[in-house]
């Protein structure tokens, strides 16, 4: 070793020790490793920091079990977690089912696995390897749902358990740091499937931007996320505040009070409402908000509105009602 | 004529109804023309629409004297508006200057026209032909800077003179509106040249998006844009009324009170106080105001900043200090 770091490989030790800024001494944090260059540059760079800010880190590896040979491949993942200096070091074997597609499916399993673990282990955070460009995809997907800032908020830095240290880091950025620091990754064949969305977006929607538009695409999708993060939890906050007025004992929503509401409240007064009355927020979409918003603000008889888990929206004398 | 009007032809009258549904009787409209498909369908639903509202409906056809028989385009065009029933319509020749470059200079000396030749005409609004399309790749062109909701939000569909109201039309719909009502249109050259953004944004980034995301991005783009102008809207007016608190008789702003504030309205604070200071608008990019927030949220001592326009901001003690 000795030596100043590769400048990729200081900075992905500066994100991680930043993003854990905040925990205890003496914490636990566990690192979600795939294998992939990501989150093994992640591993590596926990590792480095973890003891120097006196706090103990380990690893999880998830085995979907999709693919011949993925027991393997989870099994190599933690050697190199193991190898790195992470302990403890575990393979968490989780059975994906089929609701929300293969993608949710899989991404669920995943999260439900990751958090049975931290809570075994007692760890406060679990590092995910989540990238720059993985943030950029996920803006470009959040766009084709057209829901508005929450949908282009994207992957939050910190949420709850869920810590993404390098969601300022690129992938390239990532590779250097596994080539610099000698760490051995596994590419999966899946990222290059063009069957997923993603991996449409990631080989061809995002190329054709920056041919369009010009480098830093990648970049400025990123400062989007973070800029309508904050915008998205404000205006939620705000809408929390008023959004009892609108509301009768009946759980029907006041037009006239919905009326006097600037749009950016009066939208999300109405989503949040047909949430609780049963609408799967997968489902959701800001069409059936505008659809039901326009029976306060462009009333002319519309008949009622039919949205997602069979809920009805309908104009009642002055109220919105919602029923099943 | 008789019968049922094309449903495209319908809803471009329904478009054209509604956008100037809030104007007195009597009062005169102009179409901006330019022999497109998009502007010409605009004039013939304006056309149709106006008597029926009893509205006065005349055009501008703006010759930018950039091309070879740019004059010949532009009176031909002028003739169809007349042919459509228009009057007045009349012809600005303009000097397109160079400064924001070849797309902004144009559009400049267009929108400094337009609203020359409405002040003399008396107009209260000129109707632009801005589709579907156009809004969704004003999107993805506000998308690569980078600078948050504002630049999303894309067109207005009414601002000040301006109305859009083919905004929820696709240029396939306007040609649509055109063959049906037997309209010709010109296709500019320009349209096809992909050392334009928007042409390269048009012709290459939105196909493959939509390769990449389904069909429904466009529309998925336009909802956003309206989604996020509400937000922007709703929250500059918060601003508004909480930015004095954070600022000082000397210009400069308080570390504390900004501190304290929700982010989203913390860097819209930072931003309008930037502007008042001195930066051009168009060169100051959310990294800039992300740079400034850091005095503020991760203060190290860091230098001062070089913000465009020769304006510097450095942390002095509490405040946050502007000056050029």
């Amino acid at each position: 070793m000795g030596g100043r770091p590769h400048p990729d490989v200081a900075r992905a030790r500066v994100l991680v020790r930043d993003a854990l800024a905040d925990l205890a001494d003496g914490s636990r944090v566990l690192v979600a490793v795939s294998g992939g260059a990501d989150s093994l540059a992640l591993a590596a760079a926990t590792a480095f920091v973890a003891p120097r800010r006196d706090l103990e880190a380990g690893a999880v590896v998830v085995d979907h079990g999709l693919q011949e040979g993925s027991d393997a491949v989870a099994w190599t993942a933690a050697a190199r977690a193991k190898q790195l200096g992470l302990a403890p070091v575990e393979v968490a074997r989780v059975e994906v089912g089929a609701a929300g597609g293969p993608e949710g499916a899989a991404r669920a399993a995943r999260y439900d696995a990751l958090s049975g673990v931290a809570q075994r282990h007692d760890a406060v955070a679990v590092l995910l390897g989540h990238t720059l460009d993985d943030q950029a995809e996920t803006v470009l997907m959040g766009l084709a749902r057209g829901s508005g800032a929450r949908s282009l908020a994207a992957m939050a830095p910190a949420d709850g358990l869920w810590r993404r240290p390098f969601l300022a880091l690129s992938r390239t950025q990532t590779r250097a740091v596994c080539e610099e620091t000698g760490v051995e990754w596994w590419d999966d064949p899946h990222n290059d499937d063009t069957a997923y969305t993603r991996v449409r977006v990631r080989t061809q929607a995002l190329p054709a931007l920056e041919a369009a538009l010009g480098p830093g695409v990648r970049e400025a999708l990123a400062r989007t996320a973070s800029l309508l993060r904050a915008d998205a939890d404000h205006l939620d906050e705000l809408v929390e505040r008023v959004e009892f007025e609108a509301l009768d004992g009946d759980d029907r929503l006041d037009a006239e009070t919905l009326a006097k509401l600037p749009r950016a409240i009066r939208t999300r007064v109405i989503r949040r409402h047909a949430l609780r009355m049963g609408c799967p927020a997968a489902d959701l979409t800001a069409a059936h908000v505008i659809e039901v918003e326009r029976l306060v603000t462009d009333w002319h008889g519309q008949s009622h509105i039919e949205l997602p888990g069979k809920v009805v929206a309908r104009r009642v004398g002055v109220w919105i009602a919602f029923s099943r």
